[in-house]
């Protein structure tokens, strides 16, 4: 196995399976990785250039989907910048974020909408369109927060069946909507959420456009800064040409890091942020957060470099994945879901007694796993880790 | 005038009428008066030891009633440390807060619900009660969040009309409740704003004790911390005391000078908690207001500082409103409500060509401004202001 650190640097960066491969040499791997990369980026990267060495108070947490990078340096020393300035409202510096978001989606500003992450999102907009007899209409598999919000509020929750491999069938959405009587909430996560995979904007533009009655539709666009897909578009597109029937949902949690500091916003049109704004708790968001995320916003050497490092940590599962025989799908996001072997419960406790936090249950999917994806270090150890139980024939 | 500067320590501290009378000498005094706290505490005063020199860009800010001395150093420490974690959820600390907060009032964790400031709070606890056929019962002039949220809910407001000098009609309020057939909803902010006065424990006893059927009470105790006057007590013994009819409102943007960070929470019965959490956006809040409030809950050399400086900034407005004939009312809190001699929009722009900025409108109060208490160099600055205007005859 010792053979294998001879490689050279192309091919470390690569991760042939031949570089990957070797149980010892992880570590040191990650190390040679994380100078490579660090040669290409101005700032520094604690992150990469360390050893992952977890243990029960210091797991790899790869369970909620959180970007294990850190803020930008820019946008972690504004967030400090703020905390002095933090005993006042962020009164003079949420409509700077609002201008520059607009500018982003090549919207009006009245077109835009600050919130406290997507979850004040999904929750403020389904309020906004709730009217007698209203349905929500979801795929079978989607992220949880829609029907949960849609619960409270007594909505009929329609659940149209997967395709194979969970792939959204949109066929069966807008049928469910048509075979529908009252108002449809139709409520999209694209890339979806746990399956990580994405449909193409072409599969839905002709049912948009129809502009059928009585329905809105949700685009949640958490993770679209993770796709490769070329099909994929954002639904921005449709808000920007004028269409009234689209509601768009972003966070600063993925790309940009920022989970903790609970940053999202709406886009729409003027009149459909004017019904939504009535719901959000109270116009007011935390001023680290405004701060960091006007100072993520435009930081493309940040972007990019957090989208490649996903590419990397996704490059490193799907080898040990396929190496293993188990079955997963094509991830546009920074995680991923696999087929396990065994009950995912015994899944989860196993890689937890290796200090690995892994997705909670998605039912009915329950012989799938949700793992996250951190960095290509602790990518490297995980992948050792599932070599390891397969050697000792638990996996 | 420059004899006033011969004055003794104590004279300086105790702010004399003739200390605080000086048009020259203001900024010395202010100075001289940071020098002297100083030494009473361990920790650097920065807002203090400034000499006030508002301009356009940098005004006075007194008109959104925060706290001008800025967190406490150890909350802004917390908040620091918090950043380099604030691209993952504050999962493991959210619930430390709520032990802390439970501890503190002496209740069980399951009876603490963290809000993204009270603004979520009004807006959840409203929600959670709702019912055909509910009233919001307000006293006439009061913090404006529970008619806002309510009138969004269609619900039917009922206003009372307050007594002289605004204080609030508890028999008013009770009649209005039992006047109603349907549900009620009595908002009750103590001490009140805008007018920054309390009612005492006594006077709403009985009628919280006698459990009147379909009533909840909302206490909205935002500013509590700031009172003086011996006969408030928190609305959070009747919880302790197992009443089920109390809901109380609590946020960390006022003592704690954190209303940037958006940390707020709520104390019920566990039922009521229950109830109420379906209701806000997602159960999260930011990673920098979760850590610093952590920080700033048993900070007890700052709450008491942050507590005593307010009085101080009291005495002083209390003063020159005294001095200039200016009716106001006895302030429990860190702003005043007094009676303005011109036209509320006049003397608002008089005191922004002079950089400062005070409350709006507070309508049907038209004749009264609000001004929140800044730091008491601050004060004396504006004391000045008001002086010259006065000398001016422009108010």
């Amino acid at each position: 196995m010792m053979s294998n650190l001879n490689i050279s640097r192309r091919k470390l960066i690569t991760f042939s399976s031949v570089a990957i491969a070797g149980l010892s040499v992880n570590q040191l791997l990650a190390k040679a990785y994380a100078q490579e990369v660090q040669k290409s980026i101005s700032f520094s990267l604690p992150m990469l250039d360390k050893v992952v060495t977890p243990d029960a108070t210091n797991p790899v947490r790869l369970n909620f989907n959180e970007n294990a990078l850190g803020m930008s340096p820019r946008a972690k020393q504004a967030a400090i910048d703020a905390i002095p300035k933090a005993n006042r409202y962020a009164k003079a510096e949420m409509p700077l974020l609002n201008k520059a978001l607009a500018k982003h989606h090549q919207v009006v500003e009245s077109q835009i909408l600050l919130t406290a992450g997507s979850s004040e999102g999904i929750r403020s907009t389904i309020s906004a369109f709730v009217k007698p007899d209203t349905q929500l209409v979801i795929p079978e598999l989607t992220y949880g927060d829609g029907e949960h919000f849609a619960k409270i509020f007594n909505l009929k929750i329609t659940k149209v069946p997967c395709l194979t491999d969970w792939k959204i069938d949109i066929a069966g959405l807008k049928k469910a909507v048509e075979d529908y009587q009252g108002f449809s909430i139709v409520y999209l996560v694209n890339p979806n959420n746990p399956t990580s995979t994405v449909f193409g904007i072409n599969e839905i533009e002709s049912w948009i456009s129809s502009k059928p009655r009585n329905t809105i539709f949700i685009f949640d666009e958490a993770y679209a800064e993770f796709v490769n897909d070329p099909t994929f578009e954002s639904a921005d597109k449709f808000i920007t040409q004028g269409y009234e029937n689209i509601v768009l949902l972003k966070t600063f949690s993925k790309i940009h890091a920022m989970a903790g500091l609970r940053v999202g916003y709406i886009v729409s049109t003027e009149a459909n942020i004017k019904n939504i704004e009535q719901y959000v708790a109270g116009e007011k968001l935390n001023y680290c957060g405004v701060c960091a995320a006007l100072a993520s916003i435009n930081d493309t050497q940040y972007l990019t470099y957090s989208k490649k490092v996903v590419d990397v940590s996704r490059e490193i599962m799907e080898k040990v994945l396929s190496e293993l025989g188990l079955h997963y799908l094509k991830s546009e996001t920074n995680f991923m879901f696999h087929k396990v072997p065994i009950k995912l419960n015994d899944y989860r406790e196993l890689m937890k007694h290796k200090f690995i936090l892994v997705g909670r249950d998605f039912s009915p999917a329950t012989n799938w796993c949700r793992i996250s994806l951190g960095t290509p270090s602790e990518m490297l150890y995980i992948a050792n880790v599932m070599r390891e139980l397969r050697e000792k024939a638990m996996i």
